[in-house]
């Protein structure tokens, strides 16, 4: 008899993942199986291959990025903020574990370092050799990985990055520091005076008053503070938001150009324009 | 004991509503009640009070309509062909049995008659009665009931509507004709030469051949035809796709000016010109 996690159970002979992170409502995948499942210093790591979404990350039984559409969140994640600066060449990612954002930062020829600080090596391994659709088994040398804790790595940080990229997990366990004030005022100061600073700031469906939260925060913090939209599927409600902020650029999508190359399959220049266009439950 | 459909549950004393017409993937919903359970001669007909989403439409187990989000589906398959029309007078609606489109069209002066033909009144009736912040408890005079057949409504219908809406459930079971060819060419004849028709046309993510599919029977039939899209959490995969066709007038939202007392909670100025707007992997 396998030993497996309370968030996977095993049905008439079939392994189903259920998250049961939210009390009222519960979302289950049926798994083809299971590929790698340990426990870090930090949490518990699977990843899995589902019949619905392909295979899948999952920290302590949430979903947080699959072959069918992680590449929305980290398209989305990246290339607002990378379109908006125009020549960003310093940027900092911080945890994005499954390397998407990394991905997709490095396919600006104007990028010539990328921090990815991660505060679990284990999500980083696990992802690069199991989840290669998303994480493109990232080798881009200008990518240096920093398996460290964000909050003590951006305190020796001043006036350096471009674009600084907040891929959190949910606020909850080892994610919850990157949702504080304290940590947008150190973020502030690692930017350079025309950077742009981004966060996945929850659902705006489930979480109304903590994406509020966020954006006051750093409507406080910075000049100019914006919130964008995206669908993504496995996020509670489908429905998830992203706030950015800047210190001198206007954030404006009017005269933007994207780069043409970036073979996304979500991202593209009328999304640009669209995210910021927001429900009228959630204008600001 | 009570005897429960299959898809609602009682684990430690807790009713849970399940989802299970996807057989990869489940949601369940926790319940504080069951508050109206019967079969009508079409199908089972469930609304249920949940924890995260108030009162919900279930119909054969597939949750259709809710307090909390169902506003947004209704919203974007009434406002958008009636803000492309701009003086809309005669609107049918085939389906749309939770009453929240028509509630949605008569908001504009110009309508002077909506005709909703639904298949099964004791949809309506419930709805009426147990799901008021959808249905409104709609007692416009402008709008007449039809409980028939929509197929054999619209056949016997020429030239006489400015917009027409169809607001199925599924494509199994009693809404399979509604996508249909055949259907389509008597929704073109039903419509005036300035009319506008447009249908919801399920998930861009688990199928996206049907989508495609409704887009060329629409494109075949009609001059103009487009697809838009809205985040609608409770529907699989949280990305809905509607499907728009008209005879003469061109699908541009560029100068068009939406009724400034609609009181919606998604839809407004903005979403009209950005629900156009497709992920790069959704263009056609």
């Amino acid at each position: 008899m396998k030993q497996y996690p309370e968030w996977i159970q095993e049905v008439n002979g079939e392994l189903w993942l259920t998250e049961n992170d939210r009390g009222n409502m519960q979302v289950s995948y049926r798994l083809k199986k299971i590929i790698f499942s340990k426990e870090s210093s930090i949490q518990h790591i699977m990843i899995v291959d589902s019949y619905d979404f392909g295979r899948m990350l999952v920290l302590d039984g949430v979903v947080q990025s699959t072959d069918r559409e992680g590449h929305i969140y980290n398209e989305m994640i990246t290339h607002v903020p990378l379109s908006l600066h125009q020549h960003a060449k310093k940027v900092l990612i911080i945890g994005g574990g499954d390397c998407g954002a990394a991905r997709e930062a490095v396919k600006y020829k104007h990028v010539t370092a990328v921090d990815m600080v991660e505060i679990d090596e284990m999500v980083v391994q696990a992802c690069k050799e199991h989840l290669p659709s998303v994480s493109g088994n990232l080798a881009d040398e200008r990518v240096q990985f920093h398996y460290r804790d964000g909050v003590q790595f951006i305190a020796e940080k001043r006036n350096e990055y471009d674009v600084i990229i907040i891929d959190s997990s949910d606020p909850v366990g080892p994610a919850i520091q990157l949702f504080e004030y304290g940590f947008y005022e150190q973020i502030k100061y690692a930017l350079k005076d025309d950077g742009i600073m981004v966060c996945q700031s929850q659902s705006p469906l489930f979480q109304q008053e903590l994406v509020k939260g966020i954006y006051e925060k750093i409507k406080d913090l910075f000049t100019h503070a914006a919130v964008y939209q995206a669908t993504v599927p496995t996020y509670p409600g489908g429905f998830w938001s992203f706030t950015i902020g800047t210190k001198t650029t206007p954030i404006t999508t009017e005269h933007i150009q994207i780069q043409d190359d970036l073979q996304t399959n979500y991202f593209n220049q009328n999304i640009l324009r669209s995210c910021f266009m927001l429900p009228e439950a959630m204008k600001l």
